[in-house]
This record gives structure tokens, C-alpha cells and sequence, in this order.
């Protein structure tokens, strides 16, 4: 059967006190939208509408950066979350199959839990996502009658009895699209706030004669985000796990609670991460590779063998083969660099290729920016940059070759050339002492006329 | 009414074990003495003394550099709070009003509380400061009659009845000057360490018809701090408090705990703050700014929109202003940057102002000291200085000029101009080889001679 | 009398999922086994013997490195702990005194607790190294009969009544080497696994008559290390112990839990750490030195009075002299820093000796390797090395010279000399706008070619 996702991700999140909107903070480097969405991509949906409604142009282009097919609806005012869902009738309209209501800010919600909601739709008209609260506090409350779902009572309007209920409400819902819609449609504001209540639809469903299903699923999963302190816990739940996943593949973490993940990185068995590694979005780490502390990685791919830092930033773009050395205060970006290659110290290599086994020597730069656009440099295989050589790109270093130390290199150096441009010392005895003489002067006199 | 602060802060920290006194050792980079003044001061005393022992110059220091008007008298033997206390009798000879005793080792006592001391001296004569214990253990006891504070007594002077008492002494004591000086000079050392206590002030006080009351505060105000674990504990409350703050000002902090804030950081709201990075006393950052990770900043001022980092390092006297991008391996000291200028990569910028729209090469130095003296160097709105680009200062780059990468500047650039200071490049095809072999063979002979 | 230590350190330790030998995995950047090594080291033991299984070779060069009279043999098969120890009967053929058995996988246990056991056996013919649980679990339960060890029962074997013993066995055993060899020799394999174990020479010694005793020590010093949490959690452990140690022995430490010590770190009293500082393998730093933030050493020494960093690497072979600043982005390896030197920004110092009081500016080379070997460089004292000056190793730059920013120096710089090696600046007036028209036409033809 088909399946439509409807995300609501309007709310303003006030709490937030932000300019950017709430469902686009990130945890782990990617919009908490990218996270709710990413769970329900994995079950193949057709169609994918989001609700927008704060910085409705920014959720449209960052959901449609993540899948082009998303559909961005916009909620023109914050009246409850089914009038939220009513906004997703209108692109849905034909639509015939499942809808799935999940939030662009309860990102922890599983692949694994959708499924089984949309599995327990074969004996429920409707599925309600619930969980057993430990504090249950001031969540709706699940109202069973037998196994199935009665109605959802607002913690604000529950008996004491009703209130001892442990089984909260996650807000998540599963219905045929035709069904909800109906429901939704019949959902009144005759409330304190005015608003129109998703969880309404319950006890509308069984006037109906239709039955409702609870799935449940670990309270973490439902975990929602509505201030900066609830976002940091949430990054925190997801580095906890994401360092507990590393361990169990055989990674060594020699301090797991210093390293920060993105939520896509990759790390290989047997690779060791040293403490304070930050990584970004987009990496890969082979097995038997080891980044050394202080490093920053971003969008690249690290071999096996190779050893990274400490302190070194690798940035989108950089692919390091195996063996390959990278020390410190190295900055490589939008670069390939070959097997055992080796970067040591205090470089930035930027839009380049370095061949195999080539040595670079400190203070190295790939003047890769004529203030106009970006320039290729091109470092043959073997070769020896000397230290602090200036690389003016577009510029080609042959297999082999050698700089000299202190060079600028603006004309192509062919395979086993060396290439030198730099002034002959002169060593002047005696001056040493006769320029900080001028310079003591200078200064007095300067002093004198300030 | 007037009010005096008499500070104690002689005290030898025997458990500090260290050579700098006690109540100079920082929490939160501000030493202890400092906290406790700045609680203090919020009061607009009339007078401060600071009673020293240990190290009395270097306290006598630190206090004036916070309040040029603090007074400090020395306690040339640790004979009691009382005997402390004493000592400010001859600096306040003539002063009337109020007195506040605090303590250069209980940093976290606010400004709140003693307002509220200093409020309940209208109903009181003695108004000491207590709190609530969750474990009282062996703190001194107050022994309430009523509302009336009867006495102080010792954990060790205490019956097993008064010592399930959970109200705790916490040192802290306000009274009118005149009074307190009486009655600290009443009190006698008849005891087992021989000392005079300032709790005693209690009791006699009682004993000539005056009234104490008690003023209570959370139990963490009065940490105070003994050693170097108890001072990393006192640093470590001061932290998870300041983060907490931050993100309640709608801060994002993507790892809350990797965050060092000083006691004066200030983050504007909807700012990034990502993992491991430093303040030093003295940082402002505005609303929507960036810190990245790993970096470390110290007396500056971050400018809406400005990047800064990862690894980037600005030191006192920085002023960034919008959308100043700041990268890695970069230290910027005493400079101001306008507004959308570029310093990306392993830079150093001393002494200096970078024009609006410049772009700094990697690589480039100010060459700010000449062995005597530290130098300016002006560089113009939309210069592009190439990389490795020495800039000798005093120098000047105009507006909109170029340096070849490589040039040491040692003369003024004007506007528009271009700066070259380099030699021609020379290849020498099929000398790579020769000098590998030439290396070898020296590196052979040399191994050979030793 | 002799004593003999028997370390196991064969098993495969499957749930590490790792080619590196379980026991060759750091604690604190030291094996496993260098940690057990060395608190049966600290006993002064005639005889080593490290029973090595999986990567033994790898395992052999390590224990040898560490102690080079260590004997390492080979059990080919995993058969059980008794199987294990049996294999060091031969290569003690003809040792008299005493064996300690102990694990390479048990990193905690202490030198303290070994001697206790030693000395125990003054009373028992077997001794068995017991602790309280705080929850035994699936560990063996040692039987008392008053103060004698009846015998070892495993927990699958238990009854209910042995179950509730809280005294659990740690698997280390002390026994004349004589009587552990014949009592291993009897051990069957009559079990589920087929395998040897060693805890059954308990019972039979008491069959033939011997007395077992029991020594206890604190629960986590017999914590075993079977997966990467749990070597994570090793490591946790160490770094716990470590910054209490060092706070108790007044170090000062800004925030102790993200400071990594090696197992071997020493600081002096009154030093100061900050945040975000690692420690590598052989360290001392003096009393009264500061290490700033985001600082990595290994196997150098930092004397009183020095500042390093922030973001400052001292890589082995790093000596620095009192009153040393090591600034920020600054690597240095292989090298002796005298008094007072200054080596503040963005500079690589390498196999090098750099006199008292000199200064090296920014953005300096040590261009130490020549492709084929390593060179000298020697910096006289007082002398001022300038911005981005490339010294070509081996040279020596003498006392008090200078060398100007951007040269670079090849040849020897006597004392008091000044040296320089640049091409003169040429201004071209407005050229710079030329230029950019050039690179904008430039890049526009290369687009257009593309």
C-alpha cells in the first residue's frame, strides 16, 4: 500500500527564542527535520508533505535539499496540530493509501518504530505511537479499553484515576489518508485554547465504530525538542549512542566523551580516535586508521594506515589514501592526496592533488585564489616541496621534482627538475647590534613625538 | 546608611599547598578574591578592606587593580576571625554605618544575598547568613530561639540535640560597625586552638540585649574552597551555571560541557558556540555569531555574522567586526577588522587594522616587533595580500592593493597598487636527482666521521 | 626468596574484534600488559614469564621492550588458564621460590596488593587474591572453612547458598612454583568447555592436605578489560585516579575531566594545566610551569616558569628551560630551549638547539630533512631569528645575530651578524586593478574552454 509522510514543522518553538526556525537547529550537524525525515524516508514513502509555517522558504529548502520530492505546505497561523495535518489535504488530494503524522522536532523517532506502526494498521483503523512514561508528568494519557485505544484524555482534563495511567501519547499517527482527513475535518476548538486538536480523532474514530491500536516504543525515541537546553540533551542522547555504536564496532575511542560525531559519520574497526576529535558531516574513516586529538574533519574520506593530526582539518572535498600522513596545523581542502603521501606541519594545501609518496615541507601553501576564482596545483608523485615554498596555482609539480625552501613556484616544474627563486644570503657582521641601536632609536624618537 | 565590606582574606589555604595565596587561586579565570568583592560591590559600599596575611602584597594587588579604593590591612598572625576582623578597626576608625564580614574563599555568595543581610539588619542588630544543609555534618550550628538567632555553636561544642539542627553557620555576618567592633573586642580565645571566633559575637551580643537574625541562602553560595579539588569543584559549579545561562539566552552550545566561559563572558542570542572552546576573561560576542571548535579567546569583541575558527586564537585588544571570517591556525592580537574581512589560514595579525573586505593570505605575518618595540601596520579596505606575505611593520598596504605571495614588505603600498618582492624562478631540469645523491653521500661522510 | 611472575596473556579476546593482541591495547597510552608488568615489576622479580598466545610476536617485542630479561612462550592452543600456566613449567625448569600469577588483561591490580599476597604465603601454601563485590554476579565465589579457602566454586556450579557468598575470586594466585606446577598438572578437563582450569588447584590442594588462604583488595583493581567500552572505561578509570592525583598534589587543574594523562605524567606542585591538554608517554613538567589550553606533549620536560601554549605541540626530545614560552601553533621535536627563549607563533623547530633568550619569530622553519637525512640547526642565544626565515639545516646562526624576516639562511650566521636573503619590494602602481582584469579574463577564458 502506498504511504504518505505528513510532517508538521511549523511550530515557532518560542522557546527557542530564535530567528532561525525551530524544526532547522541541528543535532549532530543536520536540521532535526533531516533526522524526523530521514526515519520515515526509510519506509519508501510515496509522497513526503512538510507543514511549514515560521521561516516557511527556509524549511522548504532545506527539506527539498534532503529529498527534491518533499512538498512544502504552509500553516499560515499556529492552530493545533489537526489543523496542521488539514494543510497536507490539499496536496494529498487523489491520494489514496496510508499517512503517517510525525514532527519535525521529535528526531529520535526510529525507522524501525514507523514500520511497526504502519504494520499494526492491518488490524487498527487508526495507530497511535505510545510510551511507557517513567515520570508520566503532564503528557495525554493513553485511555485503553482492553487493547484498544478509547481515547487520548489530556493530562489538564484527566481524573486522578485517568492520570495514573503510565501510557503517555507520543502525537504520532497512522490512519488511511481518506480516514484521517475525515477525522481531522470533524475536529472541533471547543477548548481553552482555541485550537484544533490532533488527538481529537480518537474518540471521533470510535463514535465511528472505526478502532484505534497503540504501537509503543522507548520513551527516547518521543524525545521532543523546544529550547536550546532540550537541544544540547538532545545532541548529548545522540553522541552517547553514536560513541556506544563506535565501541561496539570495534573502534577504539581512547576517550569516547571528547569526541563528537556528525550523524552520518563512518568509522572503520580497529581505526583509534584520539580525545577532542570534532567530526563533521560526511566522513568516512577506514579500518586501521588513526586521528590523533585536536583534529577537525569534514566531508572527506581517510584510508586505511593513514594517521591524521593531531591538529589537523580536513575539509569537504579531501580524499587521503592509505598511509598517508597529515600532522599539525595542516589545513587540506578540496584535495586528493596519494598513498604515503606526507603533510606534516603548519600547511595549507587547497584544491590539489598530491601524488604518492610525496613530502611537503612546513609553511607550505597552495596560493590556490587570484582573488578572482580557485586554481588547481598539481604535485607529482615523489616530489619534495621544500619548506615554506609558495605554490601559485594553476601550477604543476613534476614527479620527483624538489623545490627549494622559500620559493614561489609560478611556472611549472618538470619531473626531476629542482626549482629555486630566492635571493642570495648576505650575512653582514656586526650589524646585529648597530639595528637594534637604530631601532632603540627610532623608538625613542617616536615615543618623543607622540 | 553607609556600608563598610570587611573582606577576610588571610587565610594560608595549608590544603592549597601552593605559593600563591588562597583567595588568588581563579575560578572561572577570575581569582576568588575577585568574586567576592564583585558580590560585594554590587552593594555600593562606601569602604573596602581587605584583610591579608599570606602573600599580603600580592592580594594587596589583585584588590586594587579590582577597586583602586579597597584598603588592605595585614593580619601578621592567623589568630581567629575575630582577631581578622579586628584588624579592619583602625581603617574604619570614624566610619559609621554598617559592616559585612565575608570571605575571599566563598566566591559564590550574590550580590542577592547580602542585599537581603543588609535589608534585615532594619529589624536586627547581628544579621548572620545561614543555609539549610543537605548534609550539615560538621558546620557550626545556629540555635534559633524563635525568629532570634540565640547562638552559634560549634559542631564539636554541640549535644546530639543541637546537632540535628540542619541550619548551618555560613560565617558571614552584618552589623552596624560600631557594634561589631565592640563586640568582636569581647570576644576571648578560651579554647582548645586558642583562637578568637567571630561566632562568639553572637552570644555576647545576646547577652547585652541585642537582637541577631538570620538571613538563609542556597547551601552552593557558601562553597567554599580548600584545596585544589574543592577549587576545580568550585570552577566546575561556575561552569555547568554559566552554560546554563547561555542556553537560557538562546545561546546554541553544541557540546554545553566543552565550553569554558570566564566570570564575564558575554554570548549574544542565536549565536553557535561548537565544541571545545575557551574564553578568556573579557569576550563579548553578539547575536549571530559563530565560534567553531577549538577555539580560544581572550579580551575580544565578535561582531554579528563573523566566523571565527575552528583553531582560531584571538588575543586581547581584537575587534571583529560583521561578518569577519576568522579560520584556522589563525592569531589575531591587538588588531580591529572591519567588517567582511577574510583571515582563513595560519596567519598572524599583530598590532594592526585589516581594512573592510581584505583578504589575508596564508601564511602572512605582521612582523610587529623590531627586537625593541612593537609596530602598526595598516592594511587598506579590499587588499589582497598574497600568501607568506611579511609585513614589516611600520607599513602600510592602501586600499585595494596587491602583495605577491612571498613579498616582504618593507615600504608603504599605496592604493591600488602592487607590491613584488621575490626572485625569478629557476628550474634546473634533472638536478632533483643529484641532489638525492649529493644528500646521500654527505649524509654517508657525515656518518662516516663520527 | 626468588620470586617468579607467570602473566597470561594469550587470549584471543574475541569481543575486542581487533589484529592487535588484546593485552597490547592502552590504558593511558601503555599496553595492557605494561600496566600488569609493571606492578609485578615493582616486586623485583628473578623471573618474568609472559605465556603469549595470539600476535605473540607482536606481544614478545613489546614485554621485551619493556623488560628485556622478560621470557615470552607460546600456548598454541586457548585451553584453559591451567593449560596456560603449565606452559611456563618448562622455561622454569629449575626455578625455586615463588610464582605469582597474573593477567595481562587486568591492568589495575597493584604492586601493593601483589606484595601482600607474597607475603602472605608465609602462612598458606596457596594464595588466592579474593574481593568484596558489590555485585558478584556470574564471578567465582570463594568458599571459606574460617580463614582457610575451602575451595573455588564457579557460579554455574554454585548452589544458592554459595550464591549469596559475596567474596569473589580475581583469578590471581601466589604458590611456591613446585607445588603450583604439580597441582596444575593434575587439573582435568572434565567440564562443559573441555578446558583447564586453574582455579581447580584449590581443591586439590586441600586434597592433599596444603592450606589456601585469601588476600583481598578493592573490587575495581581486579577490573578486566573485554571489549572496547570496557577499555574505554579503563582508561576512565585511570584518568579519574590520575587528576585526583594530581589535584591532590597541588596541580592546578582549570577543568580536571578534560585533561588526558599518560600513564607515566608527572607535574610539579603549583602547575597550572588548562582545559583541553593531552599528555603523551613521558612527561614531566616542573613545579610553578603552565600548560595553556588545546596543548599535546609526549616524552619532553618542561621546567619551572615556562608557558606553553595554547596550541602548542612538544613532540619527543623536548627539553625546555625555565622561563620558556611556547606559543601558539608551534611544533617542536628533537630540542633544547634555553632560558628564557621565546618561540611564540606559527613555527616548526626540529633537531635544534636554541640558545638562552633568543627569539623566534613567526611563521620559522627548522628545514631539518634534506630528503635523505636529518640535520642540526643551532640558534645562539639572544639572537632573533625574523618572521618566516627558513633555516637550512645543518646551520648555525650565532649569539645575538639577527636574520630579516623572510630569508633564507644556508650558509652559518656568526655572532652578532645580521643576515639576509630577500629580493628587494617594487611597488607598481596601480596595477593591482590590472591584475584583477587579467585574472577575471583569465577565468573567463578557462570557463569558456571547458
Amino acid at each position: 500500500m502506498s504511504l504518505a509522510l505528513i510532517i508538521l514543522a511549523a511550530g515557532r518553538g518560542t522557546r527557542m527564542n530564535s530567528d532561525l526556525p525551530k524544526v532547522l537547529h541541528p543535532i549532530a550537524q543536520a536540521p532535526m527535520l533531516a533526522h524526523a525525515m530521514a526515519a520515515g524516508r526509510a519506509l519508501a514513502p510515496e509522497r513526503i508533505v512538510v507543514v511549514a509555517g515560521h521561516g516557511a522558504e527556509r524549511v522548504r529548502t532545506v527539506a527539498q535539499d534532503i529529498d527534491p520530492a518533499a512538498e512544502v505546505v504552509i500553516q499560515d497561523r499556529q492552530n493545533g496540530t489537526a489543523h496542521a495535518v488539514m494543510q497536507a489535504r490539499a496536496p494529498l488530494a487523489g491520494f489514496t493509501g496510508d499517512a503517517i503524522v510525525l514532527y519535525g522536532d521529535t528526531p529520535f523517532i526510529s525507522a524501525e518504530t514507523l514500520a511497526r506502526m504502519r504494520a499494526a494498521r492491518g488490524s487498527a483503523d487508526i495507530v497511535v505511537l505510545g510510551f511507557e512514561a517513567a515520570d508520566p508528568g503532564r503528557y495525554g494519557r493513553l485511555v485503553m479499553d482492553g487493547d484498544a485505544l478509547e481515547r487520548i484524555v489530556e493530562y489538564k482534563d484527566a481524573t486522578d484515576q485517568e492520570r495514573d495511567i503510565s501510557l503517555c501519547n507520543s502525537g504520532l499517527i497512522a490512519a488511511d489518508a481518506g480516514v484521517l482527513f475525515d477525522l481531522v475535518e470533524a475536529v472541533g476548538n471547543d477548548n481553552a485554547a482555541g485550537e484544533y486538536y490532533l488527538t481529537d480523532i480518537v474518540a471521533l474514530a470510535r463514535q465511528r465504530g472505526l478502532r484505534s491500536a497503540v504501537v509503543t516504543c522507548p520513551e527516547d525515541e518521543t524525545l521532543g525538542v523546544n529550547s536550546r537546553a532540550e537541544l544540547a540533551t538532545a545532541d548529548r542522547v545522540f553522541q552517547t549512542r553514536a560513541r556506544a555504536e563506535a565501541l561496539e564496532n570495534a573502534v577504539t575511542l581512547m576517550a569516547p566523551e571528547t569526541v563528537y560525531f556528525a550523524f552520518d559519520t563512518v568509522i572503520g574497526r580497529d581505526s583509534v580516535i584520539e580525545p577532542n576529535v570534532v567530526f563533521g558531516p560526511g566522513v568516512t574513516v577506514e579500518s586501521g586508521a588513526t586521528i590523533r586529538a585536536f583534529s577537525h574533519l569534514e566531508g572527506c574520506h581517510v584510508s586505511r594506515g593513514a594517521v591524521v593530526g593531531p591538529y589537523a582539518r580536513l575539509r569537504p572535498g579531501v580524499e587521503l589514501a592509505e598511509d598517508v600522513r597529515v600532522g599539525n596545523f595542516v589545513e587540506i581542502k578540496n584535495a586528493t592526496v596519494d598513498a604515503g603521501a606526507k603533510i606534516n606541519h603548519l600547511t595549507y594545501i587547497g584544491d590539489a592533488h598530491v601524488g604518492a609518496g610525496a613530502n611537503i615541507g612546513a609553511g607550505t601553501v597552495t596560493c590556490n585564489y587570484d582573488g578572482v576564482a580557485k586554481h588547481h596545483t598539481e604535485i607529482g608523485a615523489d616530489a619534495f616541496i621544500g619548506s615554506s615554498t609558495m605554490l601559485v596555482a594553476p601550477v604543476t609539480v613534476g614527479a620527483g621534482a624538489l623545490t627549494a625552501s622559500g620559493s614561489v613556484i609560478t611556472r611549472d616544474v618538470e619531473a626531476g627538475a629542482l626549482a629555486i627563486g630566492r635571493a642570495q644570503q648576505q650575512n653582514k657582521p656586526h650589524w646585529a647590534e648597530r639595528l637594534r641601536e637604530l631601532a632603540k632609536l627610532k623608538n625613542t624618537k617616536e615615543a618623543g613625538t607622540k
